[in-house]
């Protein structure tokens, strides 16, 4: 075992993944407080977190919403809301064209919850017609599941429109908005959002430890008694922080640190409309640097989001992944794998804290690693 | 909103509680880096530690056992525990004297698992011989559960004999040893431990944000299709690590990096026994100094334990605890409050990055708050 990570002398590789992500040194530097997690002070920051979240979402408790923080990763939150919000004899639409579409069904799986799938290939968004088709023809669907942006290839799903889909037919819905929570504007009216689920490390730019669902509170108490997991239970976990202000267990107390500074540079940038559009600078940047070298997105442009970039594997037999990705890294940057069926892909994060100049050095380190393998031509 | 938690340049207040604890200033500062939860340094970083805690356990793979990390509290790995490596048709014996046998029960019960409770008083350890008699006259019982070091008092269970009892009966065996693990030896051999959960930021003194789980690995694997959760499914949690050295959904990065450095502090203090040493020290310093200023223990000396101390409020009209704390703290001190039902209690921490002088300055604050609030005699 080493000595422990060293202090930081050295800079760290910039991430271009889907986070964890590169934060800024004030966030990372309010991690450097023991918080008490039973203290006041403690306990009024979470409230303000929970009261910004709210902010950013814009909606309010005085309209009918609620913010709760929850340990664990974005996908503790997912499941949170299938454990606790789904009743014995309920059953799931998922809509799914990616990963995160079929990690749903896997947690429906586990937790014996009924449900049924509406695919589309992984670059065509989810269909609202197909869904509207679905409700009409089983009514022992109770939930309607999506993804925002679907990460496995960075493709925009239409959350408002399946919404509207869903209120029509009178069924809940649930939004895994993770990675697009804080860089897209959500419109919880228009979209008829139930829950909403997004996590600390993801456009907020916080770190990673706890997840956080915003959610209609009505739709939450009709909960009471549904719950299959005691640290998922998302009702008494809210009534937790109703009661005392505290997290029912142990919260990840420098992780809440980091992000309420986080919440105060997402301000600081202009909100979410801010961060926006850097981001969209990042992705334009990127994409036309790598159309420089060759290579070229995978998914259509009018689909293709603001939050990571698929990019087609170059076609010469002498490129290798494996290879290529260790490249990369020596040169200082990190890479995200692909995790798509049906192509062969490799991904490229736009999000945290990182700028268009950043875009620019990671497709030299690009473009130095392919002319090192061999991959000369990348048609 | 704040402007976000100001840079270090207060002292943090030491907090006497059961966690998260004060840590060190190195441990803290092992967190400002972004580290890339799928790159090859960070997953190199894990490994080490989960052999780290194995080698600490006093138990190995190649005799049989495995170390996992999981995201969230030490309340999400009891749980992960329950909710996929108990079979449908299994049942589970709690022994309860505290908060978190009850936890345990309530964990139960959410996931609609059957199971018994063998409650002694939260002044008296768990009963092996009551255990060998339910177990005798129960054959339905599948696995049986404690707490080792019951935090609601300090108390000290009899881990090891409950185990041999467990044994003769051929029941699996899972110990809650969240504050007592790294600074308690613990005899997996001799309490045959089939499961063993603890916590980051125990007496590990590295921060929250994910939790650890010792197991025999013959036993876990024989869990296969039972998990009722994704997020807290054990087996397919090692699984990940053992495909690629990752955690299957976003890991706290920083609490990961935080603990390496907190893995090699303890080696520093000499180990389990070294910190052990110094916790001991801690809780003799409180107890003598607070019995010079008239406050007694709760528990009997033969089971109170060097984690965290029960002390009987006060027997004076003017103590009210609500303000009691408050002084306390505005001198700079957190304590902790009592969470027993059967008397008035609170409690003071003796782990995290504290020595004895902390505690005799604490007890100095506790005389001047007493003093403060007219509650001058306190026999």
């Amino acid at each position: 075992m080493s000595n422990g990570t060293p202090l930081p002398t050295h800079k760290d590789k910039p991430l271009f993944t889907p986070g964890p992500l590169t934060t800024s040194l004030p966030v990372k530097l309010a991690m450097l407080h023991d918080a008490g997690s039973w203290h006041w002070e403690f306990n009024a920051k979470v409230l303000a977190i929970r009261d910004k979240l709210l902010a950013l979402a814009g909606v309010s408790r005085a309209g009918g919403f609620d913010s709760i923080l929850l340990q664990g990763s974005g996908t503790f939150g997912v499941e949170s809301v299938f454990q606790s919000c789904v009743p014995g004899n309920g059953k799931v639409a998922v809509l799914s064209n990616g990963a995160y579409g079929e990690r749903m069904v896997l947690m429906l799986q586990r937790a014996r919850i009924d449900h049924v799938v509406l695919r589309t290939a992984e670059n065509i968004p989810n269909d609202p017609a197909a869904l509207d088709a679905l409700l009409a023809a089983d009514p022992a669907v109770t939930h309607v599941a999506a993804v925002h942006c679907e990460t496995t290839t960075g493709i925009i799903n239409p959350i408002e429109a399946l919404g509207r889909v869903a209120r029509t037919h009178r069924r809940t819905y649930i939004v895994d908005a993770m990675s697009s929570f804080g860089a897209y504007p959500i419109d919880f009216a228009a979209g008829a959002i139930d829950y909403l689920i997004s996590s600390a490390n993801k456009c907020i730019e916080g770190v990673p430890g706890f997840c956080f669902v915003i959610c209609r509170r009505a739709v939450l108490d009709a909960t009471a008694g549904w719950a299959r997991s005691l640290s998922l239970d998302l009702l008494d976990q809210l009534k937790g922080f109703e009661k005392n202000g505290q997290f029912r267990y142990t919260p990840p107390t420098h992780s809440v640190l980091a992000f309420e500074r986080a919440l105060v540079e997402l301000d600081m940038e202009g909100g979410i409309a801010g961060r926006a559009a850097r981001y969209q600078d990042n992705h334009r940047t990127l994409v036309a640097a790598m159309k420089r070298i060759g290579l070229l997105g995978y998914l259509p442009d009018g689909v293709q989001g603001h939050i990571i970039t698929s990019f087609i594997y170059p076609r010469h037999p002498k490129f290798d992944w494996t290879e290529f990705y260790r490249r990369v890294a020596e040169k200082g940057f990190l890479l995200y794998p692909g995790k798509i069926s049906q192509a062969d892909t490799f991904r490229v994060g736009n999000i945290g804290r990182l700028f268009p100049s950043d875009m620019k050095a990671v497709v030299n380190a690009i473009a130095e690693a392919l002319q090192e393998m061999g991959v000369t031509s990348t048609e």
